[in-house]
């Protein structure tokens, strides 16, 4: 629905010359339940990442109530100081949402209530056998001139305005709407206007079981080779770091970046995990179906987590054998095998029975390999020599199982993503081994019971 | 360690005056990680939400890279307009994080390095057997006319300066560093000095099972006898909508927005789950507690996020008997004694396998109440009546047995959400009826095996 010529008549975009980095994005993010805090801001995670992906730079997000002064006081300052601005939110039916009147008045246009849109609501409601109400019909409204994104998973269309040498993206909130919308209608709009690059414009290299500090100052001698004509930026998860480096003035091709990669990769052995956005979960995934074998999990203390870690992984079922998520020593000793009087004599949370469940969830499941987590996560007691945030990690694989005791501070959540990444990091090392010739002799050597 | 007097003399802060609602709150939230989407905004979520439930509005919050100068530009213009900023992020190790030295020089103070700061840093490394490096030291700088607020849970301390009657808070990047210390350091020395107030200021009504426009047009006219001294926000999240109730301007005592809540919880009978917080999860974990029974889990398309969900309450242990996470046939024989010919004729996505699913996981594990979901969350093929999206929901308890099919557009991740929130709000209300007293006769009539 949107056409190739520009609407008001300006010829192509001045902004169009710039180079993709230079471009300045700007993202507004409106609704008062992000400042409240009652959701969290995933559209600036999501379009920060394929803005990136796409040699583009957002710059700003800013995230304001929902009154309409302040959208529209907002909207003015970033109208007049970026190159595109993109907006989410504020095009919801309650009658809070305002902000289609807030920005039309800065620009200087009217609304005007569009057939097509009011029709493909209303089929909507019809099809999901759902009551449209009269507030409904508000997201049928659009600027007089701009254009309508359809949106093919909700009410609200997408807007777009090409005026005045810039360019605004209005977007539906919910992501399941938003997110395909700017992937398949918005990107390729902006790249034929010149305003994104096609293909990557980085090189990630992802790392586990080193530190930030301890990375940089690992990697820090390769980087300084390439003075300010490489850019680096790290990001520490739980137990994880990532290294982005590019070259945002373009002096180091795309190649050169990997050859830097490269370097890094060899410098930090089984530290490195892949290059890319893949998961610790996808990168086992990888090399336990290169070795046509099975993965089964048995958790307590993680409650799910390790299992959904594998689930996320499109085709799952090709090598994840399944999961056990118990809370108590009937649910080890029934759905896993793992002997009472071991829970008895070690308890529930010791090498011993990380090294059962392990055993035990490979065995029931019919997998090759399984890792086990047991522990305190938080918010119990702890046992003795056990405080909260001791995590004892089962790993069982064709050379032999294995446990390992961990002890992470923090909250709750916090310990169960160090104690899932502690374990696939554990599971990913091992399969490396193997995948490398370790010798597959006297299995079981060291299981213990 | 922050002393109660204003360190720069400038006796009680004019801001402790205004009502704490007009506090003007500003949030910068630093670090190209953010604007890379590399990581999530969940400071935002976080101080929204701790800020909103002390009766203080965030204004705005503003993300901008993590240039030196932009920084700089970016507080100037906040300090000029804000009565508390907090920034968070940019107090790391790595040579990139230069937040004290742009901001420093809008305050027109000086950097000092602190010995005690350096020490506690140093311990800290030792305690947990790890190699300080030189840049770690940085963290160890203070404003010298200003506050150390020291951080429990990692290297870099928190900042506080109290000048030109604001106050400006910079906390650690780290949620697992940053949260606690927001909480248990920061909000009392707000509240202390007037801008913040203590006690929740608002009450949320929680609801399940209904869209956000038909829960507006239900409760608007209730909503509608109390005009503008009343304040409604509303927060959809995938099947669940969240209604909030709030006066700003104080006109409506707490006591008065509950009756307004009770009034909006009767007029929707079942499809209100509960007042403030609690996920469905745990308002199911409570009415299964007050039963004194348990709940099992089996899961195939939600991979672990359904029995997440139950784990997540805190004393999971006491309600929860555990979950099977099956992504094969095999693994639903064996572990949930499902017959296999009942999946071969019918296929492990169907009514049946529903049923079979959730009576095997409360059998397996001993539990009274069980939900299991099986189905296509995406990005698999779908299979004939059941594309992509169709998700069948067992329920178990001890009147009977059913499944039914629900269908859900979207992205996997949403389909996902979307099925373990029906799965829980069907248990909730089968929850509900129970302890109404429904009749438990004729049990598992409707057994299907």
């Amino acid at each position: 629905m949107v056409s190739d010529h520009n609407t008001n008549g300006n010829g192509a975009s001045p902004i169009a010359r710039k180079p993709v980095a230079q471009v300045r994005y700007e993202l507004l993010t409106l609704g008062d339940e992000l400042l409240l805090g009652l959701t969290a801001n995933g559209h600036l995670t999501f379009i920060g990442q394929q803005l990136g992906r796409h040699g583009a730079l957002l710059q700003r997000n800013v995230t304001i109530t929902d009154e309409a002064d302040a959208i529209a006081a907002q909207f003015r300052e970033s109208w007049a100081r970026a190159d595109v601005i993109i907006t989410t939110g504020g095009l919801g039916p309650t009658c809070d949402d305002r902000t289609r009147e807030a920005v039309a008045e800065v620009l200087g246009q009217k609304l005007v209530r569009d057939p097509a849109i009011v029709q493909a609501i209303s089929d909507r409601f019809q099809c999901f056998g759902r009551k449209m109400t009269d507030n409904n019909l508000k997201q049928a409204d659009r600027f007089e001139r701009g254009e309508v994104i359809p949106n093919g998973n909700g009410t609200a269309p997408g807007l777009w305005v090409d005026q005045d040498g810039k360019v605004l993206v209005m977007l539906p909130g919910p992501p399941n709407e938003l997110q395909p919308m700017f992937k398949n209608q918005i990107i390729p709009l902006l790249a034929a206007r010149g305003l994104l690059s096609e293909g990557e414009s980085y090189v990630q290299i992802r790392t586990a079981g080193v530190g930030e500090s301890l990375l940089e100052t690992r990697l820090q001698p390769i980087f300084d080779q390439y003075g300010d004509a490489l850019s680096v930026a790290y990001c520490a998860h739980t137990g994880a770091v990532d290294c982005r480096v590019s070259s945002p003035s373009g002096r180091l091709s795309h190649e050169q970046l990997q050859g830097i990669a490269d370097e890094c990769a060899t410098l930090l052995g089984e530290d490195f995990v892949t290059f890319g956005h893949d998961s610790l979960a996808r990168v086992c995934a990888n090399l336990i179906r290169a070795q046509e074998k099975r993965v089964a999990v048995a958790e307590t203390a993680t409650g799910g987590q390790l299992a959904q870690a594998f689930t996320e992984v499109c085709g799952a079922c090709k090598f994840f054998a399944g999961g056990v998520v118990c809370c108590t020593n009937d649910t080890k000793t029934q759905l896993l095998d793992v002997p009472e009087c071991l829970l008895l004599q070690h308890s529930a949370v010791s090498d011993e029975a990380a090294v059962a469940m392990a055993t035990g969830a490979a065995e029931t499941l019919g997998a090759e390999y399984a890792v086990a987590v047991t522990g305190f996560a938080g918010e119990a007691t702890g046992h003795g020599n056990n405080p909260v945030g001791t995590i004892y990690i089962g790993l069982f694989s064709p050379a032999g199982v294995w446990s390992k005791k961990l002890s992470y501070p923090g909250p709750r959540s916090t310990v169960k993503v160090r104690a899932v990444n502690a374990a696939l990091d554990w599971l990913r090392r091992e399969l490396l081994r193997i995948a490398n010739g370790a010798s597959i002799t006297n299995r079981r050597s060291n299981v213990m019971r």
